[in-house]
């Protein structure tokens, strides 16, 4: 089984991520030669499924304890795993391939609850996450094995489930005479620390704070809905920091915890938001999207000065991420890292916005060939393990 | 990847499976030779480990739509996934083999929730189940790789993801020149029906009504909770039928209709208990009883009458579950089909109280070897697939 799939020296593999914003599936084409160290790729489609109001809504209900009821929780599986299935059959159509010709899908699932702090359950002590998005349903419509939910595997091994992705940027990124981070700048921004010629075991990932998350609510709200994002940065490029509002921001106590950390809504959610609001009252709106732009700025450097470039010599730095189209941040970003060359994702082949999908694609490759997915320094995990649930399809 | 133990000739295999009545955890260890209809099996041990009050309360909270939380589900989640991963190192432990001689494991997972009937949900037609008990976990703590969670692929191929045991039926008790059928009675009875040498597409299998389910309930009544069961089928030796009664049970709807049917705790549960002694006030108990036990006679009685002797001479029946241990029970089927051989499954290497443990082991060899593991007349699916997902471990 599956060893017709793995004798390939070419896989075409699709990769489905579904956020916790709710807010779609991103899902990628992606041709991936070789696997581990000898990877390489070639990104064929990408492209975002938008969930109805409808739908978003059911997942949010589902997702919170007070309105996360189990039948509900149950059909919503079926009902993501028919979605996830229209959204493979869509990207092969996109990019003119039949189903047929695609070797292995990698589905991320959509995550309804997180938590990695361990708890006493009636004495046994638990972590716990659930994605949910049956790819029994994924493997029935398409024909194609599948392999998905790849976070409890690293949990039960002790990790936090999180962040995945940063062994992708390890296999895709890392160099033997270059030292690299690897910049993600979503709603959260965050590094993955790629020393020249360093093995899995040594590298780093953390998150450093705030990258859009801050930035596209405070647009969302003052455009009533109109804009969901400072379109290339320009409200950002036209204000002027406060600096008085920026130094009581950088005194978040995220800021200097040492890695590994990672952070998320709770911390820089609409609670913080109202409370920035609050502070800036008076201030004119473009000048507070101008601060929180150079927030999100300072969070990275900051972090790389405190926590990479004491301990070793960055090269490049290669960046992802809605953040890249934001040309505030990434000149700025220019600005303060004079020593480092500034890449973008694209030129590796990974568009910057659907980075995460093409990630779980090459994980699935990862699991297919037995190689273990996740990196101890980033997640937390007492070791490396072989991620995902492999579900065999028509085509093994 | 997992070349390794599909290569091998003989196979160590734990079989897990935890029933929806939230009792405990049947495990069995099995040594499984060949594959498919060349499988030949030997049961080394099998036990149950019974849940604490409070895990079978958190169970049958988070199975019920007004107290099935999100959050708990989560935890529940991995909990069972821990309390999984502990029935197969006490198996192991009983039956005095390492956990690095086992080869594989086949685990159900608790059932929280079935919703086999489609309904729609945003405009798309979903079917649905949930069965839970992490088995990444159960992988990082025995090393073993696991295959889990066999119903959700019957499902999105078209079935309703049960009855999976009548294809380890049909692979372990169907014959060249004999007819059988496979008897199971649990708290619901079920049949397979095997006519010599057919094929799995024309195995036919369905639940002929009540097993030990009415029985049970009224003894744990009368007896205050003291005793589960009518050890022996005792009390029901003693007693008479009550003709008047008994007639009345046999006028149930489900009994007259067509195969494949299925049936539980919704037709045959406390309120048509309740209905009975009702109806029964005034009989004495003993009498109550055996006209229950012959009520489960005579609906397995009619059911082959009526479905299976028109269109098949049976040679054997081979009979498991509880029920078995029922003397009145088993008597008066031996008087009622005088034509038929009556076996236990025991002669099979099939404890009659570990079926569906053993069975989960059988159908997890089965999807290693690629094996297609689901009967179309049994589940109503469209076609066979392969079930389950398989989660690598360190033995592959």
């Amino acid at each position: 089984m599956l060893q017709s799939i793995c004798k390939k020296k070419e896989r075409l593999i699709v990769g489905l991520m579904s956020g916790s914003s709710a807010d779609g599936i991103d899902a990628a084409l992606v041709k991936v030669s070789g696997s581990g160290k000898s990877t390489s790729i070639q990104t064929i489609a990408h492209d975002t499924l938008r969930f109805s109001g409808k739908i978003r809504e059911l997942i949010l209900k589902c997702s919170h304890p007070d309105t996360g009821r189990v039948d509900d929780i149950c059909r919503l599986n079926s009902l993501l795993g028919e979605l996830f299935a229209q959204a493979v059959i869509h990207i092969a159509k996109k990019a003119d391939y039949e189903l047929s010709q695609i070797d292995l899908i990698g589905s991320h699932g959509q995550t309804i609850h997180h938590l990695p702090s361990p708890e006493k359950i009636s004495g046994v002590e638990v972590t716990s996450t659930l994605q949910i998005g049956e790819p029994s349903i994924i493997v029935e419509r398409t024909g194609i094995t599948t392999i998905a939910d790849f976070r409890p595997r690293d949990m039960a091994a002790g990790g936090q489930g999180a962040p995945l992705v940063s062994y992708v940027d390890y296999l895709l990124f890392s160099h033997p005479e270059k030292s690299r981070v690897a910049l993600n700048i979503g709603g959260i921004a965050n590094i993955t620390v790629l020393p020249a010629g360093s093995p899995a075991e040594e590298v780093l990932a953390m998150d450093t704070g705030p990258g859009n998350i801050l930035l596209d609510q405070l647009i969302y709200m003052i455009t009533g809905g109109k804009n969901r994002y400072d379109l290339d940065g320009k409200r950002a490029s036209r204000g002027k920091v406060d600096q008085r509002i920026l130094e009581r921001l950088l005194e978040h106590p995220f800021l200097q915890k040492p890695p590994p950390k990672s952070t998320g809504r709770e911390d820089f959610g609409e609670a913080y938001l109202h409370w920035i609001m609050e502070m800036g009252k008076g201030t004119e709106w473009d000048n507070l999207i101008t601060t929180l732009a150079e927030f999100t700025v300072r969070t990275i450097v900051n972090s790389l000065e405190m926590f990479v470039f004491p301990y070793h010599e960055i090269d490049e730095l290669i960046v992802s991420g809605g953040g890249v189209r934001n040309f505030y941040i990434w000149h700025r970003l220019e600005e303060s890292l004079p020593q480092q060359r500034m890449l973008i994702s694209d030129d590796f082949s990974i568009p910057s916005d659907a980075k995460e999908a093409v990630a779980f694609a090459i994980l699935a490759n990862e699991t297919l060939m037995g190689h273990e997915g996740n990196l101890p320094r980033a997640t937390g995990a007492r070791h490396r393990v072989i991620l995902g649930k492999i579900i065999p399809g028509k085509n093994i």
